[in-house]
């Protein structure tokens, strides 16, 4: 977890400005669930290996004495870990008063209590779209396509997709000889092929399965047939045609949750080491909630890596100081700035230190670029003599 | 804790964009703090009552064993209760990397583990603005105008401020014969005044510190002389003249904080039965974390009630929907659709459904205006049939 320091968290803000405005409008509607959930729906085995990571709030009151001398469970809430378990909560809670296709945006921060390490925090944003209650593809292509128009508008304009199908995947995992029950965990396996290379792969199935499914992931991994997508994600393919190139098939995508039921797709970028988006079709998780099925499909945003490598649109303000030299001004220069930014200028009154030209290199590192000094004799804007700042 | 349906959460971003565009136009810089702090941070005695309010954060791993092994403290973190602790330690915190006089806007949730009640929740949004490293009375006046300022822009152009200064406010306690240690339990009981009345406050008194102090407490409390500013308050009051009878002097006003040094005030809307923000002046809190003292001073938005009162301006846009018979024309839909966003509508894709009367309608509900049909034939935005909808 970290502070936010102002010029970051202002680029912060007009990145986010722009993803949301970017999403709005294409329909989506933005949504907040609360922070704090439910300890039993977010360790109820949708969320894998981040259910192992939540934060836990302990009960209070009477309710943490009794837990205590009955040796119960001491929490109660949790810290949300993702945005895609409390959507499909707050689908089932609120779907009468929802539209009956629900395209959701969600902007939030999740918290995972991972080992302190460099650039991963225990609390990052998450920006999320889910389509809810469309089975067909056209959800995913909106999803796509509105996600790369996103990402083109903070001047990611060479992120491209990477895409399989759960069910391919099932196939060709089974065509392994692995049994279904033991599908996921051959999954897991498998995802790590981009950091432990075919060998590793091998080596990790011989040891859960033996030498027969090693070998034959081994040569299925070997002579991956990639060049053309297969028939079940073509039709996604060709409603995305004006994205050509920058769809890309990939047999040996995973992703790591349980819940994927159809398309899966990750969001790479040449500047980025890892992926900065990812996401998939999850049919069966709001049904878990609801008791009927609801078809969904959702994606996110790697918000904070999107964030180091984002590029924004320069946004042209005229940013000035007021400089007073002691309270005495304080009636004047409160005037001055309010006719100042009824003009359109953004503007700061500060008192005149004694080191003025320390003062005003400092204010300059701050993004203010231009002052003026107010004293006996001014009365209006147009008397003051504004300087730049450099 | 509560879910925020669409119209609800739209609303409240163009709110908060307002706000905070209007703060930012000020000078103040946003600021991002994590929502969980060292749990010792945040019951040190600064925040009152709320302290017992924390949601705590359970240990995890080895070190909650060691905890219950050791009948130690079970919880290492908690949510922050408001936004002033966690500032003056983002300040302590980080100073060297801050402007020398901090003026910083932060806008975040805050959680209070309170008993539900209606309109309260446990979760909810506070906005601040606070000056840190300026101990003149124009900070005081800036934040005040700012506040002000920003409450006309969402339409409460009839907010007023109520004043007080602590050291006025000690000074007239201490005339009642009450005994400087004694006196922040003195305050809580005149706090009380708007709920109680000041025969409830002389009863409290009594039962506290006898009849002496009651009685000498209710008779100040019956005649205050309220009608000119006093000393204290004059030059802040003089800096803020433009704002006329906006500002009330309030002899009793309390706020319930311990930390309150200077100037205190609330502001008050005569829609709403309680105040809408509050805030003063606290010289010593940021020298708790850091050493050495650091004047400040900030004020605090109810945003949850200021919500519910707002009246925003209305925003002109076009906001479309493109019906299509199936999925078959996606790639049509998806390019039409990237046409009228260039051209500045906002537009959502929809499969027609059997009962288009009821689609229509409930996507007119949903703040969409106008919609068109797309089919075999149509190849550009100008070929389309656009309707409106009511």
């Amino acid at each position: 977890m970290r502070d936010i320091l102002p010029a970051e968290k202002s680029f912060r803000e007009q990145l986010l400005a722009i993803v949301r405005a970017n999403y709005i409008s294409r329909g989506f509607q933005e949504i907040e669930t609360p922070a704090l959930e439910d300890l039993s729906k977010l360790t109820s085995g949708q969320g894998g290996d981040n259910e192992k990571l939540v934060f836990q709030v302990l009960k209070r009151g009477e309710e943490l004495e009794q837990a205590q001398a009955a040796g119960a469970s001491l929490a109660d809430l949790g810290l949300r870990f993702d945005l895609t378990v409390p959507l499909t909560r707050y689908y089932a809670s609120n779907h009468s008063k929802l539209p009956r296709v629900l395209k959701a945006l969600q902007v939030g921060p999740v918290w995972r209590a991972e080992r302190p390490q460099k650039g991963r925090y225990r609390q990052f944003l998450q920006c999320d779209i889910d389509i809810i209650g469309d089975s067909t593809m056209l959800a995913e292509a909106e999803l796509l396509s509105a996600s790369l128009s996103a990402l083109e508008a903070v001047g990611l304009e060479d992120a491209t997709i990477r895409l399989n199908h759960r069910q391919l995947l099932s196939e060709n995992i089974a065509g392994l000889g692995v049994a279904s029950e033991d599908a996921l965990k051959a999954m897991i396996i498998i995802d790590k092929l981009d950091k432990i290379g075919v060998a590793g792969v091998r080596t990790e199935l011989e040891e859960a399965f033996g030498p027969e499914v090693a070998a034959a992931g081994h040569s299925w991994l070997s002579s991956l047939d990639q060049t053309e997508f297969p028939e079940a994600l073509k039709p996604l393919v060709e409603a995305l045609s004006d994205l050509g190139p920058r769809l890309r098939y990939d047999a040996s995508l995973v992703r790591g949750m349980g819940y994927y039921t159809g398309a899966i797709f990750e969001i790479e970028h040449p500047a980025a080491t890892s992926s900065i988006g990812g996401g998939g079709r999850y049919d069966s998780m709001v049904g878990k909630w609801l008791g009927t099925e609801v078809p969904a499909v959702g994606i996110s945003l790697g918000i904070e890596r999107i964030i180091e490598l984002a590029k924004l649109p320069e946004i042209e303000t005229s940013n000035t100081v007021l400089l007073i030299e002691s309270e005495a001004h304080a009636v004047l220069a409160l005037k001055l700035q309010a006719e100042l930014i009824e003009s359109g200028s953004s503007c700061r009154i500060e008192i005149r230190q004694k080191n003025i030209k320390a003062q005003l290199s400092n204010l300059a590192t701050q993004g203010f670029d231009s002052f003026a000094s107010v004293g006996d004799g001014i009365k209006s804007v147009s008397e003051l003599d504004i300087r730049k700042l450099d």
